[in-house]
């Protein structure tokens, strides 16, 4: 059976669901691989490249001509729509805003698996795209505040005097967030972190870091499901941004990553928390495109926001596609989690090969199910195209 | 006496010769300081904060009525010539390239020092604004190339497998080389770096990078007085360059540091090794300014080098004001480098207290003496103004 390995067709996307490396291991399951031209290009992959790990380069790549479609960002409605009644797709497929595309999905039959949906269990792990491209998120964070900073991160001792090191607060302590702390770290800065879940605290530590306890009342449990932060209700989040003013305007680098999937990101940092930084300090904002944690960050730009006094600005940064700026690396990541998937669909036992047979008894396929035999799988998106 | 510190009028510019910390430090000495309206802005100092330091914030700075004007970047030459007879400058001069700002300071009868020509002898070490401002440029150009490169830094391991870690070549172990190693180092690539001084091989080790060995014939000595590398000549640079070849095709990041005072930069690396590194790697080039270390950088560019194969692109970043992109810290060393300069003017003898009066007999004072009662004393630029 034939994957397909298309282009990203979403302007500033550069990742790539496919490298010679990931190709060779799906090339060795007995799959056959068409990759489009220029697939790999911006992720430092060549055609030649490709074709030498056994992939058949096409100029442009049919969606009806493939079993299985793999992919980065989720499809467009249209592609979704011309694709096999039967044929499989893997990849992120953000199901919460990308309702036309679901529909499409159901409509043409497709078996749609999405790669936000994968349990986080341990043998999982390895097709968790979430996890990989968060990593590479948070890494990136610190350069982008750090290359915008008028200061040093590090401690300098030099003949000229002291350079005390850079003072950074990250707030949210998931994959992105801890590697944020590790990375501002391993530059020299002192980092401080806070997350509403306080078994986070060990975590931060762990990556260097000192948690920042605030005292606001831990009678609920924040600790939601699946690892990944709830919801606090708006008097507890009026009440934590008023814990948190002070460490923010002490903070010289402000990183936000706190996220909560398929809703819009909680605000945690005010225009007047921001304005009460030193001039010339730094905030990114990691949630910007879902809606952001900071107050007044846009998506991509960087936006000044006077200080009080008005004695200078401190900069906001709207991160956005962060993964996609470091597209070798995140591709890698990436293209290996989308070929452990497939592996997962073709069934290992003697005498099969290069048959994708998705297993519906298994846990980790059934749960990245968001489409099938032209039904919505996953309930929450179930119920939000039932409510349209 | 008075001191003026004037707003940096080159565009770009964003470093001020002096902060509130050194405003309070002349003070100290008896000194009264003016500062004009806006020049700390940009490095993060508000008029008020000089104010309460003790300075006199004036709207604009009249050169005629200050004793000592301290700077960041060469004066002008009309500025140079509005300046009183006897009147002193402190600052960055650049005598190699600003032969008319030498000449107006002479003809205007001003006692000029030039922060490159201070010695570098240990007493003066507090007051070597090249060796701090290459810190800083050091540090900034490491940031520069990781922003850019395609790939982290750091080795991971995964659960989607390892990320090997971006291997960084350094060319030059000066202080901006060191520096640049160190802060390589930092963020976890494995870094190597050359110079031509055998004599740096331990300095590189020490900031945790591998000394690669060339086997160009060292029998010329090479280090020149004051810890400058000298120019190599044209046949030992071209065999410099072919046994650089393999390793410069094998970095994902390289920096060039190497700079020759008041010289053109030697060319170390040419577009075909350029062109035979992998596609997204990056090239920094810290001497774009004074002729390039790389064949093609342009300076305050990026430029695109197809690679041989056509498989991808270099970036040849041609560095430009380092510096001053961090203007806070940049500030923070080059203002306490002036304010131990102007300190070693002012007589601390009892009775003695807020006169300039420049001791010549000081071995610092006077290397670092460029013009002085009419006439040019740094020996090689009076033969360069001769020459005209």
């Amino acid at each position: 059976m034939r994957v397909g390995i298309a282009r990203e067709r979403l302007l500033g996307e550069r990742r790539v669901a496919a490298t010679p490396e990931t190709v060779r291991q799906l090339v060795g399951q007995g799959l056959d691989v068409s990759v489009e031209s220029g697939a790999g290009a911006a992720a430092g992959h060549s055609d030649a490249a490709y074709a030498e790990a056994g992939a058949e380069v096409v100029p442009a790549l049919d969606p009806a001509g493939v079993d299985l479609l793999a992919h980065v960002r989720p499809l467009h409605p249209a592609t979704a729509a011309a694709l096999r009644p039967g044929a499989v797709t893997v990849g992120l497929a953000s199901p919460s805003t990308e309702l036309p595309t679901v529909r499409a999905l159901a409509d043409a039959g497709v078996t749609a698996f999405a790669l936000e949906l994968v349990p986080r269990i341990s043998r999982a792990q390895s097709m968790d795209a979430l996890t990989s491209q968060a990593l590479v998120t948070g890494y990136r964070c610190v350069l982008e505040a750090a290359i915008r900073l008028p200061r040093f991160f590090p401690l300098y001792m030099t003949a000229a005097g002291t350079v005390p090191p850079a003072k950074v607060l990250v707030l949210g302590a998931g994959v992105a967030g801890l590697q944020a702390i590790g990375t501002a770290k391993r530059l020299g800065a002192r980092v401080s972190a806070n997350d509403i879940r306080p078994a986070s605290a060990d975590e931060v530590a762990s990556m260097g870091g000192t948690f920042v306890h605030l005292d606001v009342d831990s009678a609920e449990a924040t600790q939601a499901a699946g690892g990944y932060a709830r919801e606090l209700s708006a008097d507890r989040g009026a009440l934590q941004r008023q814990l948190l003013a002070p460490h923010v305007a002490e903070a010289d680098v402000l990183i936000t990553t706190a996220a909560v999937p398929g809703r819009r990101a909680p605000l945690l940092v005010t225009r007047d928390m921001v304005a009460a930084m030193r001039p010339g300090s730094v905030v990114v904002d990691m949630a910007a495109e879902s809606g952001g944690n900071v107050e007044g960050s846009v998506p991509g730009e960087d936006v000044a926001v006077q200080v009080a006094g008005g004695a200078g600005e401190v900069t906001v940064v709207g991160l956005k596609d962060a993964a996609s700026a470091m597209p070798a690396d995140a591709s890698r990541l990436y293209a290996k989690n989308v070929a452990n998937f497939i592996e997962l669909l073709v069934p290992q036992g003697p005498g099969d090969g290069g048959e994708i047979r998705p297993d519906f008894d298994d846990e980790v396929v059934a749960g990245a199910c968001l489409t099938h035999a032209g039904e919505v799988r996953h309930e929450p998106t179930a119920e939000a195209l039932a409510a349209l």
